[in-house]
């Protein structure tokens, strides 16, 4: 992305003209459009928009262009959100002991596949539980946690977040269950990668209950985090086939494979800001 | 299938010798093995085997095989089930009003993927609502309920069921659900298919609750009817990927493309006695 | 669909402005944007765009929409198609021995799933073999075909299309070669199914091609009919896992099922002018 | 795996008698099947058999087995390959620049998914170009190849191969033709992952070959080298699903993901002694 790309993202009350308006405002202060997706959930009447465009060479100003879409989204009762393309999301990385979507994310952050600035990488183990996965130079922060410490814990991440200016964690197979405040301030800016295919098989151990069930496919679950415990709004969901010869353990291994490929896709679509609130429930335009 | 080809499935506890002794009665009773599957399972020590033979040319008799066999089980406490592959099994179809499973088992055995007789069509609801497709001389039976007549309609199945000689009962979308008693009477061969990727959406109205959850899969399952409802073995899962485009009809559009898929492997697994019982679960050996 | 609900598809050089004015023109023409979607080919420099939108209650007629958007066309040299949702394109089905996928489109079309009118069904072999499909009171053709007659025969098809205003022909395992002639008449309007993931196992006998082969996934692909032949311009595909286990016969009951629903989510996509063609290649709008 | 567990796997023209052979002699010895997998192919005739199973306390030898197997062997015309599961296997990787197919096979060694001795990673390029994987203290060579070096670059791999005690080379995106008396070597033993779903796509840049063709789905193929490029035995075999949006960067983007699964895959099955060659083919028994 060149540093003249930019990417609005709206959502409003639906009624006729919006298009036409963003579109004209784009189009007069000197923008090309060159990806736009939108999407009316004629359910709730709520209208949501992606736009990627181009500055061209003798258009307005970023700022100009912000306070054109401000004016617009007052009058339209729009949230909105924009940015240029080529700045990098920072993003904070949470894990414990298991460490595969963690070694896949930052494989893929290292041959540029993910465009994100890694702030911190935290977990509740210490380092050598990641023995597996080259942390590089990355800081890393072992912030063990107990019942009792849980509240002091949580606020040290939280200090952390706010030092480092990030502005996404990603639980990395984490663990923990984040409390209802800390989830709170992470709204919409926290992704979990829960091990099932939710709803199915919510809370501890899914790969056990999966095969207890004796259910033909197993699944992963990429999601953000709300303080409703395995209810947040899902961004991405993938499953496998699995069969009566599969143990637990086998499940546990092919889950690994989904689990990561559907964290990478969810952080990945959160990078490109494809995924817009709906509720209790995502738009994620696709790539 | 020939007339002298034959399938044999059992299941017993695991022991030494039981492949070596299975193998040499069929040997020795001047059979060719063709094919043969078998599944420890290591959680609770129980065996499972299908084994599809030809009789040779100068092997002893079905009855002498059933004997050589039924000798065997009684040392190894096997449970087991032996029948002539050109056998046809007795198969009567549950349908309410959306008939799209029907229509679908209906032309798969008319081309003759699958391999049954078809005892009779069964619905609550009379034949205009199956208008689009095409019964030509099967039996149908219109049989009412309501929750006051539930019993008797139950036994008019029932006694359809008994005086047809049907082995399998297909609930290809029935939308009533069977009392305990009756599911008892058809346990391990009454299946059920169910639109919902179990153990996500039980109940009424899966696509609806799945819209509702936001979902990014949607998918349907094919089980064993039991007296838990939506909790019976089961036999086959597929899904398909949606997106915050579909509505609850694109749904249910969709699901019809699932669930008719889903059934009709079940059903073909169960014809071909692929299906073994394992407690709440089953061995399923591919085809 | 409303009456008053309109499809927009238009195509042409991308260049700053087009959404712009696009959506002003409805917005002034009185009309609500339902659903926009757009695709800049940054290879080709060409600009695909698909709008739904409703005429509101004082909105223009729909001939003076139509010639706002004819003026905007000869300006930006776009290319373009305007209808109302509601009339249902006319579609004529041919097919040859094998009616799984003419079975199919029938039931879906019945049930309201396809909306469409369909104009008739042409076979070169004569009814009998169509024996498990209802076609129930709709115009039946048998034009037997051989080497000799394939001229006329393909002018007798012709001559039908024209009569019957046909839109769309559909080649429902119609199994015989257009020649190059007839496939230009039929450019852009006529979907063939190939029992093969193209470009895999081109030609006769792909599934028994894909055995000898030993792949591990077999597939259909749905493609626009043009003289080069298995070469058109590929509107959908998919695929299911065989195994070692799978004979050719296996190969082909599996391919069945790819096959019908690959078609039909073909003509879906084409009834509702989601498919633009870009060169040798389609874009399909999401539905 | 215990010391005591062992794999047996056989072919042989397909004769009565033979799985009741095997399994007499294994009791005999003392052994207990913890699974047998077994395919008759009825076009060649040829009987393929995978067993596994535990040498009980009182158990013959290692050596009285093999003995017995191999005296089975003579009399059958059997092909065999007996071993202790435990023993890893010797696996030497090769790769050129990118190192995607690498990083994962190395973390899924690492944490013991695969279980494998590494014997060396050979590149034709130097190791800066693996920057993004972490070699930690594996052996690596650097052998670079040009057209008037081939032969002695592939005698200094053989060397290699021969004085590691290689077992099985697994070129991980290795990107250089192996020549015909090189891949004679190495013949059922030397896995290639293909970035294409074959048999579309042969030779070089199958992404870009696929983005001109407009495929709706893109794939990567896992199989046996042979001195016939791009046409060795398929062990396995992945697609994902891609759009008009997705340009030659998204499919190799995309295909990356396919491409590790799979080739993950296909060594697995070969370390645990799944797959056996069955002419151009493979049979594959499910783990």
């Amino acid at each position: 992305m060149s540093d003249r790309s930019m990417i609005l993202t709206l959502s409003c009350p639906d009624r006729p003209g919006i298009v036409s308006a963003v579109s004209r405002i784009l189009f007069e202060a000197g923008c090309n459009i060159i990806d736009a997706q939108q999407f009316d959930d004629n359910e709730t009447g709520r209208f949501f928009m992606r736009v990627v465009f181009n500055r061209l060479e003798h258009a307005n100003s970023e700022a100009d262009i912000a306070a054109s879409v401000e004016e617009l989204a007052g009058r339209l009762s729009m949230t909105f959100n924009l940015r240029q393309s080529s700045v990098k999301k920072r993003v904070m990385l949470l894990v414990s002991k298991v460490d595969h979507c963690l070694a896949d994310l930052l494989y893929r952050w290292r041959i540029g596949e993910l465009q994100m600035e890694l702030t911190a990488i935290v977990s509740n183990h210490d380092r050598e539980h990641l023995a597996c996965t080259d942390l590089g130079q990355l800081p890393f922060y072992h912030f063990p946690v107990s019942k009792q410490t849980k509240m002091e814990q949580e606020a040290r991440i939280w200090g952390l977040v706010q030092e480092t200016n990030t502005e996404l964690v990603v639980l990395a197979r984490y663990m923990q269950i984040l409390s209802d405040g800390f989830s709170a301030k992470l709204s919409g800016r926290c992704i979990n990668i829960h091990h099932s295919f939710l709803p199915g098989f919510k809370g501890a151990k899914p790969y056990h209950q999966a095969y207890e069930r004796g259910v033909k496919l197993i699944g992963a679950t990429a999601h953000y985090v709300t303080s409703d415990l395995d209810e947040g709004p899902i961004i991405e969901q993938d499953v496998e086939r699995i069969s009566h010869r599969d143990t637990p353990d086998d499940l546990v291994r092919k889950g690994r494979d989904i689990e990561r490929r559907v964290l990478a896709r969810a952080v990945r679509h959160h990078l490109e800001d494809r995924v817009l609130m709906n509720g209790k429930k995502t738009v994620v335009f696709p790539g």
